[in-house]
């Protein structure tokens, strides 16, 4: 397997397909059904593949831990508990967040096929990973999609308070383009993610001024410190303000968790996090043909692509772009693995008596 | 009538009926039928009562300078070009935003309490006043509303670049309470509107940095040269996506400008805009029952209410909350217009030979 040496640590590369396999058999191996394990294997891997690193295996030993300690239910009943014709909510009967989202996804497409639009929102779930792999599933039928969620701790106060109602509930928008990517936004409604700081912290790095504030309301950059402080929204009450109706439209409105009742999911791996997502179909045939419109996303693509820059730029990026760069980088190359990742993959294929990682 | 002496002028309160019946006649004497100007008048008034004073009766003259520029049509067919059982796309026809936005909102109403929810866009619109008027229109149908719209001028580049692609392009959505008022998010995607920055340059002040920097990438902090620089979008490049994502939904997918078609409407009153707007409408009681949702958001209230508070700050609040509190004032006390506005408009009323204001 090739090798790069990087400062921080020796880094191999792993086919997609083989982080999948091993996602799969380690779910299988604690009670996951085969079928749903290949299902979430396939999203986790594409995560990773996607560049969203914090959001795919990466959260393997997590979920694991959490399946171990009875925080998350293996045979799930995932089921349609309130229905109109371009409408659904799911109870997710505390499944893995990936396999209730993506048959969300499903429904709100073949929904929207009938009916235009349709809006499927789900309760009693729990982590999905990242917002834009579930925006993107309608693409493929020729449709916009979007995507919230209320994040799984909150590290966010009400805007001029110093308590956590709030976490960095996330959205994500994705429209098709014809030669060019699809057009994907894929982002918290806080400056930086909570990933970002841990990230900074295991680099022994400081953090820029804007990330997060102490209870002083002072800028907090020592990212060690961070349970001293919280997130900073963007455009501070604007972000703010997103946040909140980010929860109450996929938290509240599905009878799911928001506000106090959210449970932090890297503390407590045993208590059910009734997490809420919704998903959004909108089938673009509704509006115009799906061709003529594809074309003039391209063409908005070039516009911004052609607009003159600011001093020091050399490039200007669409939302996704970035992402879909290293898509296609990593399904060539593999997805970078650091050494440190590894150790605990390998840990965990140990622990519960799967071949490890590319075996 | 009661005056108020300020630092910069004299200031009259005027009933919202007022408003609304000299906005009503002014638009009736250049050529729009009662019924029509009526309903603009009513919105209108709403704008300036709920403290969108930038996008009230301060419009008035300009809509009436395009009207009489043959920017825009008196006596449009508003028709249904589209149409699925959740979904439609309305060609406005040239008519003035306010009409279009109106229908597209009580169609939306009408099919959600259908299909659950419904996703109605306009083309061929013009600037329709502030996005929470047309997010609360669904409210009283025991629905949540969402708004789009693409900003009348593009004073934003994309993020690293330097010619002005985007505009302000903002959200509003909407959210049932049960004793509490509604919760409702009006924002523009970029740290400052437009008419912030028009509002500081009358009074003589600086800008904050971080609302507007120039085209070498430097913070502008004088108003009067904002022709020089542009609006920076909250969170740097999530602002810049979500402009993109706002546009392309509200602007592209309708058939309506985008990019480099937006006519700025503040230096060309006779060419067609082509303004694009997206209303959506989501019934509550497809998810769960009213009363429930509604006492649910009350205590998301609440618990955001009860937060304790960085230092100086003596109090949070909730969106909407600051607009609302307005609104009641101004209900019972009248609007405050300034001498300047009230000169503004007496000159407009004898241009087209009407009763002045509050006459």
């Amino acid at each position: 397997m090739p090798q790069e040496t990087t400062a921080a640590a020796t880094t191999t590369r792993v086919p997609a397909t083989e982080l999948q396999d091993f996602i799969a058999r380690t779910l299988a191996a604690v009670g996951m059904p085969e079928a749903d394990a290949r299902v979430v294997g396939r999203i986790m891997a594409e995560a990773d593949a996607r560049g969203a690193d914090a959001h795919g295996i990466f959260r393997l030993p997590p979920y694991v831990k959490r399946i171990r300690a009875g925080g998350m239910n293996m045979r799930p009943d995932i089921r349609v508990v309130k229905e109109r014709a371009g409408s659904a909510l799911l109870d997710g009967d505390n499944g893995i967040g990936h396999l209730i989202m993506k048959k969300a996804a499903d429904l709100a497409v073949q929904k929207a096929r009938n009916t235009g639009v349709a809006w499927v929102g789900a309760r009693m779930s729990n982590h999905a990973g990242p917002a834009g792999i579930y925006a993107r599933m309608p693409l493929e039928h020729g449709m916009v999609g979007i995507y919230m969620a209320v994040g799984s701790a909150n590290h966010m106060p009400p805007w001029g308070g110093t308590e956590m109602l709030l976490s960095t509930n996330p959205i994500a928008i994705a429209v098709p383009g014809h030669t060019r990517p699809p057009i994907v936004l894929d982002m918290a409604t806080t400056n930086a993610a909570y990933g970002k700081v841990k990230a900074k912290a295991q680099r022994g790095e400081m953090m820029p001024e804007g990330w997060m504030v102490g209870r002083d309301g002072k800028p907090l950059l020592d990212p060690k410190r961070s349970s001293e402080g919280f997130l900073l929204p963007i455009g501070g009450a604007k972000g703010y303000g997103l946040a909140m109706m980010f929860g109450l439209l996929a938290g509240t409105l599905n009878g799911a968790a928001f506000g106090k009742d959210v449970v932090d999911f890297n503390q407590d791996y045993a208590s059910t996090t009734n997490t809420g997502h919704t998903v959004i179909a909108l089938d673009v045939e509704a509006f115009m043909p799906l061709r003529e419109f594809e074309e003039q996303v391209d063409d908005i693509w070039a516009q911004m692509k052609s607009s003159p820059m600011l001093p020091g730029w050399d490039e200007i990026r669409l939302p996704g772009e970035q992402s879909h760069r290293t898509y296609e980088e990593r399904m060539a190359n593999g997805v970078p693995i650091h050494a440190e990742l590894r150790a605990a993959l390998d840990a965990l294929a140990q622990s519960v008596n799967v071949a490890p990682l590319g075996a």
